[in-house]
């Protein structure tokens, strides 16, 4: 019989749980709670149980199962260590031996846009490949760097945040990192609307998106019937995407950059701006890229987590 | 008896070979010359007879050797395929497996800048670090991502390329590469004396670097004299290596950089004039970094070609 592997994904409010089997077939999903209160104390203790409950449940033994994986918000090093995650109430310790303690299972601990990367690696838009640079346009920028099949943590579990790259020098207004210019000023689905509100209001150029509130998914569905204002918001966003993984791709030289997020549910039509600018500003050795769009959404997580313990 | 490994460094006219115990220390080392005549086809079996005369010589058998690590310039990806290097004559080919079916020994490969960082981390100024990025200031940039001990090799064997990356809109002169504002055209040997020529053809302030051929050492050298035109180029100097270092922290979020290169004979200095900048443009998360200067000169080669093997 297969064995099987869980993988967990942590969110603020909800804790995702997948049973897969090591060949990466899901087998089921669910959600508990994520309860918060006295310093996220409860949370990992929820996890164990919901998932040896599943285990008996279904007459799996320890035998049968290869091991939890576990994505979180907050960075991760690669020991295990979270190092704070303001949302869950966490401070610095080790999940990866925390929860080890609890379940007596091999446990591997992750951010969750890193693991989400794997995922994407594993099951998603990144299938096939080794290397890849996963990039999520969300609300903000996140990301996570596959290297041979690996997640990269980074020293203090911050790899692959390039949202708050320095990609604009000429930026007045304030990121909320404190910095000013950062790709995700532009390149998130807040940016976008930013982005399109300074091209509106810099002329008359008639456009669907005047005299009334829009979204990002607005803004690209007025590139796509021809509006000029949002095609010029398209270029725009195109030219800070793609010179921001042309700096990505200078350290890391992915294989495919993965792209998830709401903004990516426009579609290809993200990367018909973003790619020239990418190779106009990328070396000839590293410029050889795919860009995929992700695939498994708000799945992605559970199936990096899992990902996470067969490696 | 401790076990043996080699590390070799393929250079454009020598090969230096190192012979180490497995613990790093360096027992010997010779050079024999680059033959590079014939597409290069000399040069393996040239490092494959020396390696196994040198075995003989000291009285080591196949039992007693660990492998043989092999740096090279050029890309060379992380199967050992080496995908061109033009000043040895060599195109695409697997130099892991022609290398071991000369010597039937354990082989790995790697590019020869990636691999000194390699050796930096182990036996130089990136000692205790097991996540650092090299970076070398010579006549170009190069460098080298590590990444928890393991050398990041990237799709085409080009990552840590960093000398291209695009920092610059304004500039009008082209780099090397054929694009325009790339990091070496600032941070290398090179690009601080046309930092320093542009500086001193804005106005006539006095400086001791008037009126002569000057180097990147002179510029420097003018730095630590107090002179105020040299001053102001590593500034110039210090805000693109700054802000530079700052794109490659947001991607795999190193312990520390360990900075390498005839320009990092300048010593300490340089990190005053770059740190600011690096601090400025760095998001939070990654910006806690130590700057280090390189220890091994051109040993880092044989260094890191031998700690290949062992990881």
């Amino acid at each position: 019989m297969e064995k099987i592997v869980f993988g967990v994904d942590v969110g603020g409010t909800t804790v995702k749980i997948g049973l897969f089997t090591e060949s990466g077939t899901l087998l089921k999903k669910w959600e508990i709670p994520t309860r918060t209160e006295d310093s996220g104390k409860y949370i990992l203790p929820d996890i164990a149980d919901s998932v040896l409950g599943a285990m008996e449940a279904d007459g799996y033994t320890k035998k049968d199962v290869i091991g939890v994986g576990i994505g979180t918000p907050g960075p991760v090093d690669g020991m295990g260590y979270v190092h704070k995650a303001v949302n869950l109430g966490w401070d610095y310790f080790n999940l990866e031996d925390t929860f080890h303690n609890l379940v007596d299972l091999p446990v591997r601990a992750g951010n969750d846009a890193n693991v989400a990367a794997l995922g994407e690696m594993w099951k998603g838009g990144g299938q096939g490949f080794q290397d890849i640079v996963a990039v999520t346009l969300g609300t903000g920028v996140g990301g996570g760097i596959i290297v041979r099949e690996h997640l990269v943590a980074g020293a203090n579990g911050a790899a692959g945040e390039f949202g708050h790259m320095h990609i604009e020098d000429a930026e007045t207004l304030a990121c909320n990192c404190g910095g000013k210019g950062c790709l995700e000023q532009y390149a998130s689905a807040t940016g976008i609307v930013r982005l399109a509100t300074r091209r509106l209001s810099k002329d008359e150029m008639p456009s669907m998106l005047r005299g009334k509130d829009f979204t990002a998914k607005d803004v690209w569905d007025a590139v796509k019937a021809g509006d000029q204002v949002a095609i010029d918001v398209a270029e725009s966003f195109g030219y800070y995407l793609g010179k921001g993984l042309s700096m990505v791709a200078s350290v890391t030289n992915p294989e495919a950059f993965v792209i998830g997020g709401g903004v990516s549910k426009a579609g290809e039509i993200i990367f018909q701006y973003t790619k020239p600018y990418y190779e106009q500003y990328t070396f000839s050795s590293t410029r050889d890229v795919k860009f995929l769009l992700a695939q498994l959404g708000n799945d992605a997580g559970i199936y990096g987590a899992a990902r996470m313990v067969l490696s």
